[in-house]
């Protein structure tokens, strides 16, 4: 699947995944209202006006861009119809082309963990069927359980073309409180990436990079250019970018020599960014087209710094 | 919410939690035909077997039970169909007395744990409508992120009364990678341990115990030993007995002096019980009844360890 993604990263030029992240204050009032309007003030209107707004997003975005990352916990919330816009989102992301990065952070123990897999990456036998689930392209994949609570995710990648990105160093801002803190003579986030690296030395493309892939938060560069070096087959996603705090400058040291090893989400910055003032000019009714400039700027953002 | 539930293992007398873990392989032939023929061999149908198969498990065991705990990777494996019926199986449950504890081991950045806090243990407002979603008793939280990811859960158990169970110590053999690793001085899981007790500082109940939990297996008694000592006033969600290994005698250490403080989940052991030579005189068709005994059978095995 990292073959994939980095073929898409290559042919948009941009390596940048759109988080598709709608809290309900992010959406316009009229999808709102014609939401509430046809299926009232409830889960089930919530759920049919996330889905409006991020197909919006999507069809504004979706040439420019070579993946998304929808995060579960803001359908979730919204009970089983946001799990199904959930689907639904992932289901219309893929009819454009797009690769879908599951941000789910999953993980258990390996009985659990290999559930999650199926459920995210892989097909469920029911009575001899086998039935796909949410089937997005990548999950992401927390590493607190170690070993045993992963291999069933990078089991599931090898047989069915699928990818993870593991939990390294995460952007916000309390991460460091065990993350960073010195293990045996370095900080756990470097156990974990070691440990990535080996989880994914069986699954290295013909691009030369790992479908185990790793998260770093772009908001602590400094950790990006240590576990560059530490993790030199990982693809990197790179959360905090934008509304987060990390600065276009600040991601040079993700990426490697060739270019490649990075891809840079921003959620908000760009879903919201009819919010900014910077983008103010095109108005709720404007959302997607403000995203979409959104995109081109990012992606400018992140040349310039190189 | 810890308050109701050291209520409810007081009139019980039993420190059990029965893991609603329902695999298709321990579910009895003639739910699964039934259920196929009337939805196929779909994620419907597999849904519906599990939904009547956790029905009899709990019709046979709730009077003896303070709480149940469903994973819902055993759901969320089926998709929407499944994630109906593990909201089904909750709602089952809390009709019955019984509390819940949904073991989904979330966890994220500040902003989106607030989110699945509110999916699990909170309301969504929806256009200035409060609407309750998954709506179980207690979550279990990934602590990897550290405090901006917790304190959305603990906000939410503060203003709903619901509680947590943050993981420490977890009951899967190579939890140790990065749990165990000596971290300044002490192992990592000691550092959350420390966490956690500050963090459910304020939420402590009547009984005395927080509804701040923490989650330590039975595979590892001697962290018990330590943990029960670290924090004192964190009730301990103790996975891992039966199946994965724990036995009786191990689960001394994880309980006070008051004979409180513990809480012992067993999944497969007790819902599968009929399959285990043990049971096997009660065959499929008495796999409730498997069940039922097995409890007996594992609350004596606790009694006796004291």
């Amino acid at each position: 699947m990292i073959d994939i993604l980095v073929d898409k990263i290559k042919k948009t030029n941009a390596p940048i995944v759109v988080g598709l992240d709608p809290k309900l204050a992010f959406i316009p009032g009229t999808i709102l209202d014609k939401a509430y309007k046809e299926k009232g003030k409830t889960l089930e209107g919530a759920a049919q006006a996330i889905l409006e707004f991020n197909k919006g997003i999507v069809d504004a975005t979706y040439d420019l861009i070579p993946a998304v990352k929808p995060q579960i916990a803001m359908y979730e919330q919204f009970g089983i119809p946001g799990l199904i816009a959930y689907k639904e989102t992932i289901d219309y992301c893929k009819s454009k082309g797009l690769v879908v990065i599951g941000d789910v952070k999953r993980g258990d123990i390996g009985s659990t963990s290999e559930s999650y897999a199926i459920a995210h990456l892989g097909s469920i036998d029911v009575g001899g069927e086998k039935i796909k689930v949410f089937d997005e392209d990548f999950a992401t994949v927390n590493p607190y359980l170690g070993t045993d609570g992963v291999k069933p995710f990078t089991d599931v990648c090898a047989r069915e073309n699928k990818g993870i990105f593991i939990l390294v160093k995460t952007s916000n801002p309390s991460s460091g409180e065990f993350q960073d803190k010195d293990m045996e003579g370095k900080p756990l986030y470097e156990h974990v990436g070691v440990m990535v690296d080996k989880w994914g030395s069986d699954l290295v493309g013909k691009c030369g990079y790992s479908s185990v892939g790793a998260v770093v938060g772009a908001t602590y560069p400094e950790v990006g250019k240590i576990m560059r070096k530490v993790m030199p087959k990982t693809y990197i996603l790179v959360p905090g970018y934008g509304a987060q705090g990390g600065k276009g400058k600040d991601l040079v040291h993700f990426f490697n020599e060739d270019g490649l090893g990075a891809i840079i989400n921003s959620s908000r910055g760009i879903i919201a960014a009819y919010k900014n003032e910077a983008y103010a000019k095109y108005g709720e009714a404007g959302y997607a087209d403000a995203a979409r400039q959104a995109v081109i700027d990012m992606k400018e953002d992140i040349e310039s710094a190189f």
